[in-house]
């Protein structure tokens, strides 16, 4: 058994990797940390998990950690990870960040977080269906939510070199702003309403770019518009990809079941994708269809933000990273209706 | 491995049986009927169901049905499954039944239902936590949804012979009306709304009566108010209970905790129930308050309508029928929030 | 013009107010006070009343006020407003008070809310259908949400001395909880569910008791349970009533529609109310049936909590009070769907 | 008094027709009709007019409705208007059709809609704030919801001639499908959940198309992508829009200040619209932002669809043609929240 420690588990990506862990037959969770509520039982928190764990929050130094786990999952905020993850990495844990702080290149992030990098290293991005190096390594960024979906459903036009311009208009469930109460997540402002937010400056614009300028360096005109829609989970991307060739429905159809054929987490549809088959499970659905005004190809790719969109594909990074069938422990299907 | 057959697996508890059953570790499901839909792909209809399942959909007699499965659910609206259970039942077959058609006493059901009944036999009433007796059956008739939250509610006080009068006011989501448009599913009407309907002549009424006063026959005064909230799944049950003696918490506490204390799916909290740390699962959560005013004793309990009101409680009675362990393939967290 | 002034307007009975105002033929807004927002425009708030009024928010004493106010409606919340009622009474200026400090005698106020009365004084309880005396008043205690709609529900009942035992189960809105986010109002918390809550001790079962108990001294027997359901407005109440008589149909529609014959706001129906039907506007719908088994009558009521149950009724005692038609400024159907 | 008839009551654009001339100060309903439901009270279909109007519906002929009415509402679906308008409209009532059928230029509707038309006459496109020409119209073709929202969002740029590209991307409320139950309405698959459609092929391209062409003729890569949200009411559009020239935040917000300088429901903000904000009301809410990446405008705008999207437009329009003021008995603030 894989002894996985959760650090920082007291929101709602910990939730979901406590949730998905204790159906997983390899793992076994050691350890679930939190400053702030430790000593209390995990499921005075996580109420769906009463019943499941008698695990206790603790607020354990990297030391303890590292003796006690295999695997590290990484769950607390963007600019803490950073002073976490390298008492972590040197050694012979593995370690899956689910923060921002090692997603993008030092450089990068550091302009679009405005905060210096207190540990400057380079990670594989854990984007499972573009990045086959993440068997061997032992550190990985878990991507974004945003990102997951977006690059997900243009990467197959970028790798073949034929995306001019992409424009992703994500529509994101609420779970994606955290378990605390704001103003943008409270009921009567959301219910009844659909907000868009950072129209031209979301941080996760630099995810996808990297992505998939990774793919064609010639691509560059990327852009992101984020909204928040009355739904708990789930993100719909509605990519609006102009090609610099003439394709046909058929063209795009082979390029999207060519690229993901062996992604079992990836569904190419025929029709158009909706937050609920995927709701709790780790599928990208994708479905499209072809402007014939313009070219335009508007590609729909949905995901649940809390599982392939973080603790679902953190479990997916560590199944690939410890040797195990990449599926094992999240081949479920969504909770549909 | 036991060959499970669904009859009339078009609906929400068809899909909501694959779902659960896909992930049973000792079940196959081998057959899924639908007179309608023979032929197409069982995921054409449940989406969410795309890459687990190559099932079609069949038109399939009662002989075929027998000679393929061991464990048959049937699921078709109350009035048809009495004229297919018989065909099914004399055999080696186990049947659970999902309509009404087998709950109530014949005579009450034809009161109740205003239809005669084709087939006046006994069934056993497949609430597990109230009936050992069902690992002995080879058909039970798996109760209705309002009726298994209410019953949990308030059965440990009847069995106590403390329970004067009911009233159970309950409020579900709308998946509990079926998977076929009409306007009281229609969102304009649903959204921002709370329907009650039925105020006084709900047919679950009688299934709870029967339970309740099965366990007191002292107890006649039974009521039933449901209501449909805006949420796709669950049903939470506001039951206010009047006792005919005094009673501390503590007192309400150890009567509640010892009543379930070997039943797995079912949680006494020291809080209020909620919808969401039941959702997708199979448990009962119960809270309560004792009322220093007048003695009413105010129990709470949620279930997800689907899965401990219909389909996983179908489950779950299949287990014991098989001689498995109870919980087997259903022992899963809600998927919350 | 009469003008009008409202104290703490920065929250959604303040809001509310204004909307309803800026329609009313007869009011001018003179002042609304927020200390914290002094200075800002009340549309940076209210963004709905952006190009309506170019009002700002003030921080006013007392005199200020009385000076320019001819009504001055409290929205401040309980417990404050018996430190600014008594500065503002004694003078010519009409008064509304919708905090609960005025609702209840101070000695019950004082038990249920448990602090000390700064200012034992006894106001008319401005729920206009039950108040004649409203008219030659300059205070009022404005009603609170759920003591509208179910004293509402089941007055012609207590009227009539026919009321033994009634038990109010009521599903409210999330405003209801104010402006202000909290893990109750919550979207991931609150969405797909309904949160039962204070299931024996809410505070507003003391109004309820009083007016009901005022119309029939005999009746004792009153309880009161309130849940929050994924709606942003509305409350609909659910009066399960035991009567001391065998009452028809026609009996009960007989007494509902001569008790509120002349009450413009009440619609007594024949079917059963929504709360589509009254979002946004001042009605109280009521339906009801007959319990065949046990003389229980259900009454639903069905109110808009931020109108009929806080600022629409406010302005409706304020037209009782100036001598104006009731209706005047708030004779609007509902926004519905 | 302008006495107005309804043709086609009984759907959602009827039933706010009705709510909202109800208010109009200017206005007598004089008659809905509706051959289904003829000699039913409108109130049992619109059951938030209970108490407001006595009308039956009716169902009356061309001749009858000319010699009753000084204005007719047409709110028929496509297709069947173009049967009736010429009946009505060679006369001195004044006509405002609600449908699609007189929208777009003879050719180009036959063409989208595949159907021949029956009626191929002109009209003015009833979008007040692009055409001071209705005030000498007897016949206007009342806008699509969606056009109204996207059309107006890019509507100064395109008059300015800076308008290279637009998509536009919008989420509709479920009531722009109207009040017919359907699978896309049903609440259990649209709750949690945001639905694209017709991701390149949606009729309504073709009327922004034209609007937008009309302001600049030069314009002609524009595209629409709807999707509908769980909401009841409101389309939120996000415009990304690019331009053939280097724009900054102050050039935007003059160009569109300027360009709705008069005109009272387009309120253009600082902050980005929210849906809550204009529901009900007749407003377009505009918002904005420039990316600084690539020029990319991306202009948000917030309607009511069945208020400013449908019928308050319908009045706004027959403000204008009777000679009064165009905020007659609309000028009425949102219900938020």
């Amino acid at each position: 058994m894989i002894n996985a420690g959760i650090v920082g588990a007291s929101g709602y990506t910990g939730g979901e990797l406590m949730r998905l862990l204790l159906n997983h037959p390899k793992v076994n969770i050691e350890a679930a940390t939190s400053r702030r509520l430790s000593g209390e039982a995990v499921s005075d928190t996580h109420k769906h998990l009463r019943g499941f764990s008698d695990l206790k929050f603790e607020d354990l130094g990297p030391e303890e950690i590292k003796e006690r786990c295999d695997v590290v999952f990484v769950a607390v905020p963007h600019g803490t990870a950073m002073n976490i993850v390298p008492e972590l990495i040197d050694s012979d844990v593995k370690v899956i960040d689910l923060s921002a702080d090692y997603r993008l290149k030092t450089d990068i992030f550091e302009e679009v977080y405005g905060i210096e990098h207190a540990d400057p290293r380079d990670a594989v991005f854990g984007l499972v269906e573009l990045h086959p190096e993440i068997k061997d390594q032992s550190f990985i960024a878990n991507p974004g939510c945003y990102p997951t979906g977006a690059t997900l459903s243009a990467a197959p036009l970028a790798a073949a070199g034929l995306l001019k311009m992409a424009i992703f208009d994500s529509k994101s469930g609420i779970t994606g702003a955290g378990i605390n109460p704001t103003p943008a997540s409270h009921y009567p402002n959301m219910a009844e309403n659909v907000q868009a937010y950072k129209l031209t400056t979301h941080r996760h614009r630099a995810e996808i770019f990297q992505e998939l300028n990774r793919l064609d360096s010639k691509l560059t005109d990327v852009s992101f518009t984020p909204h928040v829609i009355p739904s708990i989970r789930g993100i719909l991307t509605t990519a609006h990809l102009f090609v610099n060739d003439s394709l046909s429905v058929e063209d795009v159809r082979d390029i999207y079941t060519d690229f993901y054929k062996d992604k079992p987490f990836v569904r190419v549809l025929d029709d158009i994708p909706s937050l609920g088959a995927v709701r709790g499970s780790n599928f990208c659905d994708i479905g499209f269809e072809v402007d014939a005004n313009n070219g335009r190809i508007v590609v729909i790719s949905a995901i649940d933000n809390l599982v392939k969109g973080a603790s679902g594909q953190a479990i997916q990074n560590m199944n690939v990273m410890c040797g195990l069938d990449e599926i094992t422990g999240i081949w479920t299907p969504a909770t549909s209706p």
